[in-house]
């Protein structure tokens, strides 16, 4: 019941138990078309280019900023969490002149600050995190899509944390690349970063396509400034999903099984119903954890469905309390990064979590946990409150 | 029965089933330390610095040349094949001065072109493949190894087709890093790279430390140029791998199950055993293919024991009869890349595929494939001189 990564989805599970095919065995390209189909419907976008990058949420990341960042450019990341500063220093080491604009923890932005810095700052990129676990915040999009637009600015988003369990609309925002991980609101194991790319990317990362030697053909002429990375060669990489089937590497194939399966189970319930589930089940926590007597954490209003900040009550061990729960009754919660470094909890409810039992059962513990910890609480005020959101 | 990815062992698929756990539960870190135990065994290393890089063979590459190479490191490739030219095509990425000596294919290279080579370029680093697929080829290294020393030169080896299969002592032959993959002799899936690091080579890394923002802590000064990439910054994965637990990024929990699973099956079999499994079922695939009059391409003293590559013969659709193997009797060869696509296929006999059922069916499969194709063969010549082999 932590932050991500979660509990999978045991259908995914069995998924990748499947027997592996061969790189270009029809039924395996066939699941790679199959998949990048899946992933249009979860982004909600109609990009062709939408794949999987094989490695962790932040292969994603980096591959989208190095396959459009050139030395040089100007990229402008908005901050409000750890994961802001993690896109700064992927661009920097992108080689980027890096702009940047801070929010307290806790808080998102105003369109009318982000558009101050659009205007002054005219970079090529703006690149922002859409939820930050960090903080649990989520922060809304559709106004900076529109400002990115009327200013021909790029729109790179980091949606690992929100994806599936939050509205997440990638053409109706005019966003021009998202990026996720599986082990969020995905229901499944960290490994493998799902992608989508807009038209208008797809052709500034087209214009330095570099085949590499060792599979280079006569009709491969080198185009632009070589990207930096060949692992994250996003170019090539759309050639490998492509008709051209371009062996740029071997996929991963039981996470392409898992990513396949995670989209599957969404699809399948409906992206709108999957994402009220998290908003009902996320609720229920934030009552449930409210109704014990604990403060939440930060601007409640832009909170991500899937997670909540909770204050660790004055006096009390949080590391401790933590370990409490995870050895005696087997849930683990997560702490926090920087400023809220051992002074939240953080509580998800994603993915195969976001369940009613799941969350019933984590107020419970807490509440006993709490109780041993000599903190003042509500007796059966988690439950109770939880209860209530359900009824309604 | 390609040359990899290959069918993975039912042991390792079922390990891939298993529930996730938290990224800093005991005992997913008691995992983690776990495979680092195993993959000293399988690398017949010391080197504490022995994990798992978080996607397929060349994140294993990438991360070890971006974190060892500084723009304008002068780094020599030996090249036999197409992943020589891969090398170099990263290496290039990284911006080293790359300098290249060359083999025609199906071909190693003679210590002595090597050590002449190391002497003109004084190179900072020497990267080779180990055994190539793209030719069968399988490099002596412990030559290359004591040069390197003698030179003071930093040895980086690609083991992705060799390793587990074929002899590999990356202590005793001098070597600092090697990265390898699942997907071949070790009988998993692509997706994740095991790394093994020597202490020379870890001070060269931690010379270019620069922890991340976001996660920085006051002991964290910064350190030489920054690493060009942050999903392949070893120092900071080696720090995550480490006491210090570093939240570099989540790792990817059912891979992680799938490498520990390989190795463990390798350890418990016994790498000596499992190399010389290898040449057996090796051996009786090349007896095998010669049986049925087949020609075999390259200087077969070199070729690796996990695979074999065959010239098509003459007036055969090498494709309609790799079609007809894989549709008729679903059984997958491959055929090659650059100079010998078309002209070669490759049969592999790997991990769980290196196994007498597995060689002899296909033996059985190709020859009527063979005969449906008009190539005058021997009938039974292949089961039976693979049968000899077996027998003796």
């Amino acid at each position: 019941m932590g932050p991500g990564p979660i509990t999978a989805d045991p259908r995914v599970l069995r998924a990748m138990s499947a027997q592996l095919v061969g790189q270009f065995d029809p039924s395996m390209t066939a699941y790679m078309t199959e998949t990048m189909a899946l992933y249009r419907a979860v982004f909600r976008t109609t990009n062709q280019q939408t794949f999987l990058v094989d490695g962790t949420s932040r292969a994603g990341i980096e591959a989208a900023l190095v396959s459009l960042i050139e030395p040089g450019d100007r990229v402008l990341v908005p901050i409000f969490g750890r994961f802001g500063h993690l896109l700064v220093e992927i661009a920097e080491r992108c080689r980027a002149e890096v702009h940047t604009i801070e929010m307290p923890w806790g808080e998102v932005f105003e369109p009318e600050t982000v558009e101050r810095a659009v205007r002054a700052v005219s970079p090529k990129m703006l690149a922002t995190v859409h939820g930050d676990t960090s903080t649990t915040m989520c922060q809304p999009l559709a106004d900076i899509g529109r400002i990115c637009r009327d200013n021909d600015v790029l729109f790179y988003c980091d949606a690992t944390a929100s994806l599936g369990g939050n509205t997440f609309e990638l053409d109706a925002w005019g966003l021009d690349v998202a990026t996720a991980g599986l082990q969020k609101c995905l229901g499944g194991p960290s490994g493998s970063a799902p992608i989508s790319i807009s038209p208008r990317a797809v052709d500034v990362i087209n214009a330095r396509k570099n085949v590499e030697a060792g599979i280079r053909e006569h009709q491969d002429v080198a185009h632009g400034s070589r990207i930096a990375s060949n692992y994250f060669d996003l170019a090539m990489i759309m050639d490998y999903w492509g008709d051209r089937r371009l062996n740029h590497h071997t996929e991963a194939t039981t996470m392409l099984y898992a990513a396949r399966e995670c989209a599957r189970l969404l699809v399948a319930e409906g992206i709108d119903r999957a994402v009220e589930r998290h908003r009902r089940h996320g609720a229920a926590m934030l009552a449930g954890v409210r109704g014990l007597g604990l403060t939440v954490f930060g601007d409640v209003a832009h909170k991500m469905h899937n997670v909540v900040a909770v204050e660790i009550p004055t006096g009390l061990d949080g590391d401790a309390a933590r370990a409490a729960l995870l050895n005696d009754f087997g849930i683990e919660i997560g702490t926090s990064f920087g400023p809220l470094h051992g002074r939240v909890w953080r509580i998800g409810t994603m993915g195969h979590n976001a369940r009613k039992e799941a969350v019933l059962l984590t107020l419970a513990a807490l509440e006993q946990v709490l109780r041993a910890g000599n903190v003042p609480i509500t007796a059966g005020g988690g439950v109770g409150a939880a209860q209530e959101v359900y009824a309604s």
